[in-house]
């Protein structure tokens, strides 16, 4: 039987980053990632395999860099876990360890609606081969129907639209409309018509009722009798924690199916932690759980578990949830709270909109203009949440957003941040947006007071 | 006698901020700016003038920002202030304030060598008619130099390249190397060979002697004995307080010849604040007196004085120094100390560099090589400084470390930072380049330890 002292369960975001962070916190420690994939696709970079990249070789995420770490890869699949024996059952037979850390992921929602078994109806694995077909398919494809408006759905619709103009690309919305997990009304409407104006058709309000066709996709049906033709239609309609392997070693799962982890992510059996999609999330914010699956939790949920495996170093204070977007070149990006969460989930507060070009003079080249959106709580005045939306710069703005929200700033602390700004990179240091937003706080918090 | 609420002197970057910010935290103050200049120059966009921009008056501030706020605005000389009457003397009469704001800026720094008032020899003032005229000697002249590689040198010569390929542009820089204040070595050298690149010259270690010629700059000979043809000069070479209107009425100066100020920016005069290029700073790290002058150092301290004016909200936490440049693609950022300061300084501190692309995959169109450096505190892990070099993005990630700067977070912080990332905008979140560096300042700590 092999032997080792860290053995780490999947070889995506979470995986990768654990094992590298192990390596970095105990030196000294063999690490063995085990993975399915003799490839592994870049987890964000998907949607671009089909437009801006041309291929599903072009997303590859390089081995070297765990080799350069002195990590182990093991492309087998793992049968079982005896959390009890300190050991796994893999497809090269067992694996002894000190150690386990569980980054299995997720696997994509299914929508519950007939038909959805047909030919032709494409759920996104993270897998070579699965995207590579669906490639080929898309190429002869002319009608295709994208379920779900969220990133990826706006994502992939854009970049197959790229594949060709002859193609008609809908994208269908249960909600009244795209992206209203991340932002508020105004954002995901600005988003919308833009995605609108680059040809996509977009159904809001649009309940799946049938995939219709004979064993193969020709059409979807809505329940208010539309029917839309499909040659081709992709779910992006969230994940679902993959823990097929956690549950049947006996590991507690938690509220949302996901597997449960403490603040250290430790799961309930002994010396073995989990991280990723795979695991449970709790809210930075009131500290319920959180349904977010984005790699860049992921990766931290592997910083914390890689840096606890022999000694708790690091606990997770909640997910804040960052995380953006692109469309042609308008960017947009969320931290925290939108300012209908916020009041979903309990707070009083306020949201104040800064709007104004992102380089000074404003005909400096490469400018755009940039909106922010501050949310604070009301009493406290503590930052809550922020959208952004801009162009490039819009993907770090937020997270100076992130910075804040995470050291519980409030919005005095950011009306006096020492940003740094240029003519050719930023807005002026007059018009800052994030430091006004965060003036108009005050303004308004003080308008407030009896 | 004409008689208002508050009155701020100078209408730059200080003055208008300080004004904008009073109105928004005393709404019912009348606030009055007098200044000298009836269109007042972006400070930072002054090198874009002469290439990108083409001409000043594409570098005007707007007015509407201030006519907005209801603020009102007078095209004057201040004369003299009078401290015990609470009054200022100005070319169109007496005002009597109730609080007076100080921002009446710098003056270029003046090279002493025997020529520098040789006809051709331009310090930079940010005046519309002076700009204009330097932009016509510009268009006349082949062998023009620049006397300092700081910023601004390395941002005019670039701009006055770009007006023609004839002209023959050479900056002297006296410092082994260009922008050492704001760099360590690495990043200056590759700023430094990226300039040069561009078809300028660069002359380090480069002492002026003498500046030569008939009443009109002909040359300059350097120390060594080298002469440079020169038709036109400009002397990129830091800035002075100017303190006249304040020495004048007996308002208190500091150590470095600026206005005296506390932390809530109030000077020695009552009721008198002062904030910008004219009033001192004392450095976040230890609190010596600072050297720094910048538009956005200016506008967080005219935001602590607007805010104080009548009765005090905030306080100063000294002076971070967070700023940037860029030279086409290339740009480059800094927050707070260089290794080479942090030393200079008293500090035990450790630096950590990692780079990577800040797209993922790398292949994302619009990526650019992102280097991080970071400097630490050994003792502690506080986060002293650090510096980035990258494209445009690298404007807002150096204010993503300015944060964590100011709220004196630790290397472990960073490294547990939940930041978003997205395959068009950022580094991958496995690669992000920030926290990536924290974690190996993390693992040089830790191995540091006995």
């Amino acid at each position: 039987m092999r032997k080792t002292d860290i053995v780490v369960v999947g070889g995506s975001a979470a995986g990768a980053t654990a094992a590298i962070t192990a390596r970095r916190h105990y030196p000294d420690k063999e690490v063995y990632v085990i993975r399915q994939e003799k490839q592994v696709m870049i987890p964000c970079g998907i949607p671009y395999i089909f437009g801006t990249l041309g291929s599903p070789a072009k997303n590859i995420m390089p081995d070297a860099m765990l080799e350069n770490e002195g990590i182990k890869i093991a492309i087998e699949e793992v049968k079982a876990i005896d959390p009890a024996g300190k050991k796994i059952s893999a497809s090269g037979g067992e694996i002894a360890y000190d150690r386990l850390v569980l980054a299995t992921g997720s696997l994509p929602g299914r929508l519950k609606v007939p038909g959805f078994e047909k030919d032709g109806a494409f759920a996104i694995l993270k897998d070579v081969q699965h995207l590579e077909t669906l490639q080929k398919r898309l190429q002869g494809a002319v009608n295709v129907v994208v379920i779900g408006c969220g990133f990826i759905g706006i994502e992939f619709a854009d970049e197959i639209r790229k594949m060709g103009s002859d193609k008609k690309v809908t994208i269908l919305e249960i909600a009244p409309y795209c992206l209203s997990l991340a932002y508020d009304e105004e954002f995901c409407v600005e988003m919308q018509e833009t995605v609108r104006k680059r040809g996509i058709d977009i159904h809001t309000n649009a309940k799946v009722a049938e995939i219709q066709g004979n064993g193969k996709v020709e059409g979807v049906r809505l329940q208010d009798g539309t029917v839309i033709p499909a040659d081709l239609m992709i779910f992006g309609i969230g994940a679902v924690s993959n823990v097929a392997l956690a549950r049947a070693a006996g590991i507690k799962l938690g509220p949302t199916g996901a597997i449960a982890v403490d603040r250290a992510m430790r799961t309930s059996g002994e010396n073995i932690f989990a991280c990723g999609d795979c695991a449970e999330k709790v809210s930075f914010f009131g500290g319920r759980p959180s349904p977010l699956r984005l790699a860049s939790i992921a990766t931290l949920e592997a910083r914390i578990a890689g840096a606890n495996l022999y000694g708790i170093r690091r606990e997770h204070d909640g997910t804040v949830g960052v995380w953006s977007t692109a469309i042609g070149s308008l960017a947009m990006a969320t931290a925290g709270l939108t300012e209908t969460a916020a009041r979903q989930n309990g707070y009083n507060c306020i949201a104040v909109v800064v709007e104004g070009l992102n380089r000074h003079p404003g005909s400096m080249p490469g400018g755009a203009p940039t909106k922010i959106k501050l949310v604070v709580e009301k009493n406290t005045g503590v930052l809550l949440g922020g959208q952004v939306r801009g162009n490039e710069s819009a993907g770090e703005i937020i997270n100076i957003v992130s910075a804040c929200i995470q050291k519980r700033m409030l919005a005095e602390d950011i009306a006096t941040f020492q940003m740094g700004t240029h003519p050719a990179l930023t807005a002026s240091p007059i018009a800052y947006q994030l430091v006004n937003a965060a003036e108009l706080a005050i303004k308004a918090l003080a308008a407030q007071r009896p």
